[in-house]
């Protein structure tokens, strides 16, 4: 139990981070007070960081992603492959893509999956601006990489049906034992689905 | 490894989150990203209360500790007992302390322990004001309530020397097995201290 707090600014500011996902009302009053110590331009370079990006930060108006301006540096980018579209989850996804270094095409943020549980439906995600890129800017390939759960299945099953019409490849990236993972310990299911998908050795 | 963000704003305000104790990286661009899944006015309210309360934040002319005025509600309760003054580390210790509704006086806030591996010296804490108060309030009783670690014991060791000259008592909290241990997994020293400084039993 945390008692009552010596000052409201205090309380106030705790509450605020508490409301963050996982942060309980101890690791906010240490955060809070961590921000105390700290000379005040720092403090406010802190709270103007977060004010500035929720009021100005921009989505992209082609692949839906984080940006600073109205087309992102990935779309504005003309040595990438724009007939190679990777439908993602988030930015974070995005993020995860491009630190492989193995990508070279561009995106399209659905920005979030269809999850009944959670009330989100594919009216709420950028799927029929994805159907439309598909039938305007007429792409050859279109990797769904979505995670390996049960609310990515069931998106990667509904945007498949929607765009089967549609004269484009629908991909998806391999699922299978992660490398650096010992066979023992990986599951039935992905151990599977390594064994039905397995390619062909290359020395 | 978290490579190029899409947009400069977010990587702003991922920095700032992970200049806080930890916080990584990746934790806190999970906190950027929910912040601005937010409304904005939450946001603004996000950062305005941190802005605010370094800014505005005072301390306790008194004890020193946190407060929105310049005696703190603790130092202006006239029920409390002002003879009786318990010397803490931090704002933390208050309200650890209030929380246990066992303690009526007042308080003096250190502002840190004596930590020479920190480089925090005597004359970094409140500890000169604190010799001034005992001089000048005349309290009956000093209680140190610091932690049982090394910094803890040396920065009491110190007080005790301090105030040795004053007419005043000085008591430290009891050490010993905490309520709900079990005394077989209790190290031998707090076991050790807890058994010389034994209490008559009462029923």
């Amino acid at each position: 139990m945390i008692p009552n707090y010596p000052s409201a600014l205090l309380e106030e500011a705790v509450h605020e981070f508490s409301r963050l996902p996982g942060i309980g009302k101890k690791t906010a009053l240490r955060l809070v007070l961590h921000l105390l110590r700290q000379p005040e331009e720092q403090a406010s370079a802190f709270g103007n960081a977060v004010i500035r990006l929720r009021k100005e930060v921009k989505h992209c108006i082609h692949c839906h992603n984080i940006s600073d301006s109205d087309v992102c540096p990935v779309c504005s980018d003309f040595r990438r492959d724009h007939l190679l579209i990777c439908v993602v989850e988030n930015v974070r996804e995005v993020m995860a893509v491009e630190g492989t270094a193995q990508y070279q095409g561009v995106y399209h943020v659905l920005g979030g999956l269809i999850s009944p549980m959670d009330g989100v439906g594919p009216s709420d995600l950028e799927i029929e601006s994805l159907v439309e890129r598909v039938r305007t800017e007429k792409p050859e390939e279109v990797l769904l990489a979505l995670s390996a759960t049960m609310e990515g299945d069931t998106t990667a099953f509904y945007l498949f049906r929607k765009l089967a019409g549609l004269p484009v490849k629908i991909t998806t990236i391999a699922r299978g034992i992660a490398v650096g993972d010992e066979l023992e310990y990986a599951d039935e299911i992905t151990l599977g689905r390594s064994i039905v998908n397995r390619i062909e050795f290359k020395s």
